[in-house]
């Protein structure tokens, strides 16, 4: 197998970007591509110890932003890594394409390149939060803020085919995120999504309350893009507020307090490992004929190489042919 | 001032909302009406101390429960407590009505019978979140989900109101909640509620993310009242499931990280006080003419009687004739 990484993509590019494909090379054996501004990128690679026939690099002298507008961008900057890479990805040079940069400009040229596979209208970002119980992917996240009830739909058959084939789940139940329980709770747009959903071939199970998400009650959530992107920051932002929150009123405690914080490290620490996004590493666009995968702007090397397994579970586990067979069910 | 509770509204009644009406008279002097149905209201009261003569009891025999619609209760049910006491408000019997009821019923009863402020086309729940730094009023967080741009603007404009005359706040910044910072982000509505901000004479700062508002970066954050309960919940659900989380971890850990969890208490304390919504106790329905405070439907009797309080800083600080004379300038 064959990925490619954005090496413009995150918060610290190319470094953060190029150890983790070093990571993923070493870890897993896989060859790895990466673009981004050649000299840059070979410069950090210079420092670094791999398989030399493992990892190719592929000049894409622009780079997007992470704020730029991502439409407008991707029709201006063909030489970005972002718009080559799917490029290269549409013409199978490689099998799967890795970006921690601009989602929305990833999604962007992943649409208007790779197209969608049959049946589905529009892609959606696929997040899998840990939660007490097992895992849950909440689709979508960001790729559609604006979507249609049928989109939400497409997204539950989506999230479906993933948590049967990857996760492993035999009959996964598939949940409308909404801030009631009852059917008749929520907007019009919410009350059709429910109606098709229940009609269905879908293991649905109804509306579902964000303490629910946390409590493992559903495998699937489905929501719309802008209610989703908001459920992501405000857990992220929550827990970094928690941490802060500590952190202050630790430094304002007595040594007896402090000394107590010490000892309980690591409790924190199993529980920061569960939850944290490195061990996930990426989401999939799910929709687009293609593997894409998006990873958080902050993500680690750790992260990065993460998202090379996530890539690589996506392939071997034919995720596509199944949401195209499951979707032609329909 | 007198203050009428709806002693049906929340998890445990009528004991919870009887507990914190005696707490709010001895503790404020005010006159405090508790209506629900009287044999169990009295129950409750012939085991407590407080001034015979500022506690009175309206019999209101019907109940609308926690998950009933909301629309269809309150034409139904005319003699429930909160349907009576929304009379009683309009009929100037007493000055302001708390709630830890049914949320809906409590908006619908009160758009209905009360009616809006002029210059005020929908209400809107605004809840007070504690931040890194200075308290953060979010509106809406659940009686509009389905809102126009202009009604945001109209949230600004009262959350302005309240932050100036309640919380004394000089030049409050307002800010519309999406998920980027930039103006091109978000749905049309966004765009177009953005632009109506800015145009404005608020103090408007432009978007702003979930993150920021946990770092208080804004005196006033509006929203659509389905994204803003889904702020609420994420924050709440998450909040319990870390607790859990952590409490799991605790039981599994050594001895040495028990003890430590011990010593570090005092710590957790000090947070929980400064985040627990105990401490705010209810939340304004803001646009209507008439006071309403909607408390949380877990609140203690504690809670209940800082609504009392919220309530009276309301009426205190004049808002209803601030909201008008603001609006009327625009």
């Amino acid at each position: 197998m064959r990925f490619i990484i954005d090496a413009m993509g995150g918060d610290r590019v190319p470094a953060t970007p190029v150890q983790g494909a070093v990571l993923a090379v070493n870890e897993y054996g896989y060859h790895v591509t990466l673009i981004g501004p050649e000299r840059a990128i070979r410069n950090v690679l210079k420092d670094m110890v791999y398989p030399a026939d493992k990892i190719s690099v592929v000049d894409a002298p622009e780079t997007i932003g992470m704020d730029e507008p991502a439409a407008l961008s991707v029709r201006k900057k063909k030489n970005s890594s972002i718009v080559k890479a799917v490029q290269m990805l549409k013409e199978k040079e490689v099998d799967a394409f890795i970006s921690a940069g601009n989602t929305g400009a990833v999604v962007c040229a992943a649409t208007l390149n790779l197209r969608l596979l049959p049946g589905v209208d529009r892609p959606g970002i696929a997040v899998i939060f840990p939660t007490l119980d097992k895992s849950c992917m909440v689709i979508d996240v960001g790729a559609n803020i604006d979507p249609k009830p049928l989109h939400l739909l497409q997204y539950g058959i989506m999230g479906d085919a993933y948590s049967k084939h990857i996760l492993g789940k035999i009959k996964p139940s598939v949940a409308l995120l909404n801030i009631g329980e009852e059917s008749t709770k929520g907007t019009e747009f919410i009350k059709e999504a429910y109606m098709m959903l229940s009609e269905s071939k879908l293991n649905f199970t109804g509306n579902i309350e964000p303490r629910e998400v946390y409590e493992g009650k559903a495998d699937v959530v489905v929501c719309d893009g802008f209610v989703g992107n908001v459920f992501l920051k405000v857990t992220e932002g929550f827990a970094y507020a928690a941490a802060e929150l500590l952190k202050r009123e630790l430094k304002e405690s007595t040594w007896i307090t402090k000394i107590g914080a010490l000892m309980t490290l690591p409790a924190f620490r199993v529980i920061k490992k569960k939850v944290d996004a490195t061990e996930y590493g990426g989401a999939p666009l799910m929709g687009v004929d293609g593997r894409v995968i998006i990873s958080h702007g902050s993500s680690n090397k750790e992260a990065i190489k993460n998202a090379v397994r996530v890539a690589a579970d996506y392939i071997n586990h034919h995720v596509n042919s199944h949401i195209i067979e499951e979707l032609n069910s329909y």
